[in-house]
């Protein structure tokens, strides 16, 4: 049966990747009058499908992508969309006029999308019954220390890693003496990757310890070069430098697989092979329907998808795994990435593959706040791994969003909110004991913690980490690099 | 400026290759119905268009779809197309109902399709004003003779290769002591290679030993994978036997590259650098324009034409041609290759690469005549690689189309119509001797020359060809075609 087919929710989770991240133009008249004859037209369109009812996902999907306009409209122009009042008109911004749906509210979560409207960030649990995914219980958490025999990894126990599917099936696995293994990536944009970025990579170097198991990272340097205005040498060479960050994670050369596909796709026939697999196994209207591609976009694009779903096939890597094809394969990713999946679970039983299991993190937020959006462009819009003490310091002092009360009196009397104080946030995921964790929260709900107390602790906490990254990285030569991507035997039998 | 922007016609160009054509399926009630369905809303869609006064190329390429599909209905159906009549229902025929236009006997040339009512087959002349090329005219021919100091191929005396595309440039670049490289492929979806097979590539011989250029075959098998119901492994098989018969022609593996797309994109990172370049400077919108893919089609499909284009840019072959990438590409092809390198060509300025040259050859046609078909799976269709010579006798005797009379008495009377038979055809292709081709066609066109005794020349002319091709394909070992087909310098400096 098709995985496709068989997401109720599917039309929901199609988020639209629109014009405006193709050409990285967040600003510009040009893209603004854009946005809004495209905005005009969607808005017709739905009301085209609700006159004639149309199918009820048809509508949703339409009504998804109006949402997703608007955001970009109101992030281009600062204002509110407004029918029959382009940008270039000096309209005063209305609230939000009578909208073509009720779902104004509804987060967009897609590969080159995530925004929410709320404080608190994504709301997680509806993106789980959206997505068709399961939630990480107690039960999995269980299984998971039980059969790895270690405390499980505080991204467990803290619900930063929360959904998943079919991690049971890859545990059976492991538990009748099976191997399998884990493959991750990135998308090289940029030589300037965040404390964020590390989050999958953190989670996946304890897996692989935990479990011991070959572990594949794909640096998506193709990808890059179709999505954005940058040339292949400049993404060839994010990628090496990105892979240099994530090897000073701690990762094992002998375990180890990181590749760029530009690199890689010319030197596997084996990987152009379920490449090309996959390509033959999705059409247009289907990527259409996952990723919002549309006919104004190139073919590249169009097809890069399958180059993401092809090493979740043991046999793409034939010096790890030999002609093994069924090798088990888990993928930790931020949840952003689930549709890339989604697509290769639905081809994989096509074309005599597993499915892959998928471990889904929550997404960093963004010094500003859960509801903005971290940008590569803007320093102070997170920590970056190659940030001083100080910049650390200065950033989280006046950067980080606080969920502090205005005064110290009323601060002391009515306590923070942690839940939207970006502060605690980031503890969730660098503070490792959940002891202090907690009396932290408790104090700064209570008040007895104040907004700069808060705000040192998280200073004093990610200095250290930064730092000792850092010193890690530089270990990270030329030559170390290039022996993790080099196609090679790891050291597992298969 | 845009080549495809620069063509006046290529709307008219466009021609569509159609569900039949993916499914293999030229048979079968369901093929017939869909084809049906297909029509009445490709009818509908041009009344629309013409009622909503649409641009004129608009129209011109729905009218283009539809005659294409009325062709496609006969064949499956054995019918002409009557509205409101579907096949399942036992209409009569009736004779071209109103069309939605008034050019239902347009030739349809596409990689997929060719197709034309004309028994002396597709109107060349005006293919080379609806593709904007440039009809090969003596000048060139005398050019070529001057410059390569050899008598003009007969391919080129007979305008067998008819048009062409910026082969000046190439030979200005020739005669400035600058070399170029040649170019052609084939897409190999069976064992069973015909003798038409060979015409564009004894035609590259030829001008490989004029020229004293290197040669670079495609083999596109990943193609055949994507548009066939076959296996990798098969499309693979069939891409190594082809290129036997391939290299037969007596190719100088010094100075002769044979690839296969499966082999060759998983070993050459400047191969697939190329493709993804291309890619990205191609949007579905033109490959819908240029190739007729739908939104159904797989997204293996849509991205192919890069493939295919990628050869035309030198520094896609670094051990032949190091880093350069201003080396002139010169492509000898039968026209339904064009929308590939019209496309290619229009990609190349755009990423720095100097636009390929073209040379078209007209068809080879089916021994039933120049309207109908040649398909692999018909061995009856024409002369195969493997025919014995007996075979060839029988086939020619009893399927050669002939343009000669009834009956003895009348075809001394008034002679016979060498432009529509078949057996003068392929003379014209395989006897090199101008004067004997000529006096053979007065004494046919004069009754002179009896039918039977017009095959049995042909008879005569291609058992050797056929027995002396078996011979040198006998000595093209595995060994031989590996080291054809091994990535590696040729004897040329760049």
């Amino acid at each position: 049966m098709s995985e496709l087919g068989s997401l109720p929710c599917v039309k929901n989770t199609v988020s639209v990747k629109t014009i405006t991240d193709c050409q990285g133009a967040w600003e510009g008249a040009k893209s603004a009058m854009e946005l809004y004859e495209k905005l005009t037209a969607q808005g017709d369109h739905v009301r085209a499908l609700k006159t004639a009812k149309a199918e009820k996902a048809e509508i949703e999907a339409a009504v998804q992508l109006l949402l997703k306009l608007k955001v970009d409209y109101k992030h281009v122009t600062g204002q509110d969309y407004k029918p029959g009042c382009p940008p270039s008109e000096n309209c005063v911004a209305a609230d939000n006029g009578p909208a073509a749906d009720d779902s104004d509210d509804e987060d967009i979560v897609d590969p080159w999308n995530v925004s929410t409207k709320n404080a608190k960030g994504v709301d997680y649990d509806k993106l789980i019954v959206r997505f068709g995914s399961n939630k990480i219980d107690k039960e999995l958490v269980d299984r998971i220390e039980r059969l790895g025999g270690q405390k499980p990894h505080h991204y467990l126990r803290r619900g930063i890693f929360f959904s998943h599917r079919d991690v049971h099936q890859v545990l059976d696995a492991y538990e009748k003496k099976k191997s399998f293994y884990l493959y991750t990536g990135r998308g090289p944009s940029t030589q300037a990757m965040h404390v964020g970025h590390l989050v999958p990579f953190i989670f996946t170097k304890w897996l692989q310890d935990v479990f011991d198991v070959p572990l594949v990272i794909q640096m998506t340097d193709d990808e890059k070069y179709l999505w954005k205005d940058l040339t292949l040498d400049d993404c060839h060479h994010f990628a090496v430098e990105n892979a240099k960050d994530i090897i000073a994670c701690g990762f094992d050369v002998n375990k180890t697989f990181v590749f760029s596909d530009l690199d890689y796709m010319g030197a596997s026939p084996e990987f152009y092979r379920n490449v090309v697999k996959a390509q033959k196994h999705v059409t247009f209207n289907q990527v259409k329907g996952i990723f919002g591609f549309t006919d104004s976009d190139c073919i590249g694009k169009i097809s890069f998808p399958a180059i993401q779903a092809a090493p979740a096939f043991s046999n793409s890597f034939p010096q790890i795994f030999g002609t093994r094809k069924d090798v088990h394969c888990l993928v930790p990713c931020a949840i952003d990435q689930d549709p890339y999946f989604r697509m290769t679970r639905d081809v994989a039983p096509r074309i005599g593959y597993h499915k892959p299991a998928l471990l889904h993190s929550t997404f960093f937020p963004a010094l500003q706040g859960a509801q903005t959006k971290m940008s590569a462009s803007n320093p102070n819009s997170s920590i970056f791994l190659t940030d001083t003490p100080k910049q650390i310091k200065n950033k989280i002092n006046k950067h980080a969003f606080s969920g502090g009360k205005d005064t110290v009196e009323e601060h002391r009397k009515h306590g923070g909110n942690p839940e939207i104080d970006v502060s605690f946030m980031y503890l969730t995921f660098f503070l490792e004991d959940d002891e202090q964790l907690e009396k932290i929260r408790q104090d700064y709900s209570s008040g007895a913690l104040l907004t700069g107390e808060l705000k040192k602790i998280l200073i004093e906490t990610l200095q250290p980490i930064i730092a000792q990254h850092q010193e890690r990285r530089k270990q990270i030569t030329d030559d170390v690099v290039k022996q993790f991507m080099t196609p090679r035997p790891l050291n597992f039998k298969f």
